[in-house]
């Protein structure tokens, strides 16, 4: 039911620090830039193989990248992973009684439908998951 | 000079539970399981994709993963990246006055050479630096 890793997502205390490692230093090539201001983020996705490393930055402090940064200081915030069937793999765990923070899909940063798991569940990890896109 | 995302390392309080998860639940595939006692470790790792998630258990309190997890719970520990030339990599990181974990490289867990980068250095994450295998 997943496919592969979708993103990693990095929480940064700013964008230009964030991108003066991942493309000054590693050379990583920027594949989109968004703001969402509903989500009080900044999102810098750049391409690593068949995985993107995703770039947040808080863009207000009532967010929950901004609270993760002020409690742990920057770094891995979540990790996504591709499935086929979102509604499907959602149903599946929950009757596992694992605990998903979001109980119905959204629409994510990209334009997919997403949900997260708690990681109370998923071994500490924040796991984001996230619908194939259609076309493939 | 990055090729792609070898694994992400996740520390887990119990090999057990980490597979209960991972392997029961999102039905990765075990590719290897192997103990360290050198480095206290229990490693487990499971294909996703062009992708390895790397669980690691501690087999005595005096490690760092062991410590990761006292501090922190479990979750996500480091992410490596494949590279080509790991000498040249440590280098040129060194000459831009970034922080190295190890001043020369030693030998990983599945038997490639390695080298940490500190989190102070990259963005708050640990991030592993490993040498691609020589036959690909």
């Amino acid at each position: 039911m997943i496919k592969k890793i979708a993103h990693i997502g990095i929480a940064v205390q700013s964008m230009s620090e964030g991108l003066s490692f991942f493309h000054g230093v590693l050379g990583l090539k920027v594949s989109e830039s968004i703001t969402r201001e509903d989500m009080g983020l900044n999102i810098t996705l750049l391409r690593l193989g068949e995985v993107e490393i995703e770039l947040l930055e808080a863009t207000r402090p009532d967010t929950p990248v901004a609270k993760f940064v002020s409690k742990h200081g920057p770094g891995i915030h979540h990790v996504a992973v591709e499935v086929d069937d979102l509604r499907g793999t959602m149903a599946d765990l929950e009757q596992r009684g694992f605990q998903l923070i979001d109980k119905t899909p959204r629409t994510g940063a990209h334009g997919r439908l997403i949900a997260f798991v708690h990681p109370c569940s998923a071994g500490g990890v924040l796991l984001e998951l996230e619908e194939s896109p259609p076309t493939e």
